[in-house]
């Protein structure tokens, strides 16, 4: 060890601070249909909040989302499920079912049950807040011929 | 409660990863000098590595860092403190002292003692990894007339 004088020994006061911490995490997601593929991409949003396997099925609420092409009816279908965890009874949900899909033509739709709970501190593990979705590198792989169905998207937490 | 099916309550397969964390945050740092403001913001990122309150100082390094003005200037001197960090011993500094500090003409230069010890897991809490300093939104106040001396740096963590 190195011997140093008193004066060297002291520490500078704290002039600093930490500012605006921000983060994402990518999300990817696929199924046997384009369908099944926004279900789980749904359910990783949730698996990202808390731990699933504590979540009980207890309650059903139906959502329902629109958009003009793929990238928007992903977006507003999982903007729709947070907006399931933002406001009272907070649910949080462990299986999503989509009931109605149209992916194709102009008006795009989506229905979906979405299974869970209310989400209960002590009894949940809190994960990471996710706090937005976005188009931010959104990525859809549709392709029926090669039955690879895809999603990727990036949410803000 | 509602009740469900039988078949409603299976769960899914998990078909889904999470991928590319990525995160930073700002560093805001000031001083009676831009020297000390530079100091300053080199402690706040160690500060971002553990508790600097644990460590104590039985070494010190020197280092050099050059620059064509004083945002680069900044760039490389934190770069070579997280160099410190980044290879064996693994250096961790509670202060920081410049002792050459050239922030004018086209060679700028910076010359620096860096007070601490070896990393140790038990001794010093792990705190977030810093993987990289940014040029991104820097800022650099250097008011000499105002006594304003303060920097911005977002690093990668």
């Amino acid at each position: 060890m190195e011997t140093f004088t008193p004066e060297e020994l002291i520490l500078p006061p704290c002039k600093y601070e930490y500012l605006d911490h921000t983060a994402d995490v990518q999300l990817h997601a696929w199924g046997d249909s384009l369908k099944e593929a926004y279900e789980q991409c749904g359910i990783a949003m949730f698996g990202y909040m808390t731990e699933l396997p504590t979540v009980e099925i207890k309650q059903c609420s139906e959502i329902e989302a629109t958009g003009h092409d793929l990238e928007s009816l992903l977006f507003h279908f999982l903007d729709e499920l947070l907006f399931l965890f933002s406001c009272d009874p907070f649910l949080i949900c462990s299986k999503v079912v989509i009931t109605e899909f149209v992916a194709e033509g102009e008006e795009m739709k989506i229905k979906c049950k979405c299974y869970g709970e209310e989400f209960t501190l002590g009894k949940h593990p809190q994960g990471t807040e996710v706090k937005a979705i976005t188009y931010s590198a959104m990525q859809i792989i549709n392709e029926p011929d090669n039955k690879k169905f895809e999603v990727y998207v990036i949410i803000d937490i």
